[in-house]
């Protein structure tokens, strides 16, 4: 058996552009990530959600404390985990980029369910959320949600970012 | 502006079947997680992943409690994800098994590193890991990982896991 080596006392650093690098190839579905906070509807693009149990159904979402959205999901108990298709990159940019949130909700239509989180339609599968739990890690919080509604298209095909780029998933042989 | 229904009152749930049919459209690559935990290396299948923070350098993994493996883990500070390539979908299989440890273990070749935790060759990135934080969340562990070394490919095609199918990312025009 192999010792295990204890970095405590050689701690290693990695930096943030060894990291993101790094991150760049870990391939992930592109999502944006909405709210209907006390200021109005806010919204940002996220590759950082992953399911996290299916009793209760759950997911979660990391977010940066110094996003221009933080303090709208914040003060939200509530928030909508909208799964990209591979024909939304525009909207993806949009959510991705600085404009104002006005801009940002136009460029698209929405509807509402459960919550009143702003639900995108289109999206591949929209995860209507009640916030859970909040756990401050680094520079993030993980939002938990527990999932209080779906809406799921039967078909389409959905937009990954990987090595900085867009793509779609192709079936391997 | 939307009125935002009160979910408490009219609570929803998702059932099982309904939460895993939509997580099978939320795309994400696939890794190989392993430990060397007090009995020896462990290690399994999983898309639950995600990016963190850059400072520090931080992922997370989630963990069903109910695991084989799920021992291991909690008995261990150190961990590793190990991202696939797109011609590792054999591996894949062989870890997200019941096959027993030393049997999946063969399968590939493995080095290590800072921490000691197994590091599969040929993945497209090793994240090299030490536990900071653990998080029960429903049947879930939410283990929230410092990365202390990173091990990158040059290039290479990821594995991703889409529509209960194996991928790859396609670039998009």
């Amino acid at each position: 058996m192999l010792a295990v080596k204890t970095p405590e006392t050689a701690p290693q650093t990695v930096s943030r552009d060894v990291f993101r690098s790094a991150m760049s190839i870990l391939a992930a579905a592109v999502n944006v990530v909405t709210t209907e906070g006390p200021d109005g509807r806010a919204g940002f693009t996220a590759t950082a959600v992953c399911s996290v149990s299916d009793e209760p159904a759950s997911l979660l979402v990391c977010l940066n404390r110094n996003a221009s959205v933080y303090p709208a999901f914040r003060d939200s108990d509530y928030l909508c985990v909208n799964t990209l298709s591979a024909d939304q990159q525009a909207l993806s940019n949009t959510f991705g980029g600085k404009s104002p949130m006005a801009e940002r909700f136009a460029a698209a239509q929405w509807s509402t369910d459960v919550t009143g989180s702003p639900m995108l339609d289109g999206a591949l599968v929209n995860f209507d959320c009640r916030i859970s739990n909040r756990v401050a890690a680094g520079s993030h919080d993980i939002l938990i949600c527990e999932i209080v509604g779906i809406r799921q298209q039967e078909s389409g095909d959905g937009l990954i970012y990987f090595q900085r780029g867009y793509c779609n998933a192709t079936p391997l042989g």
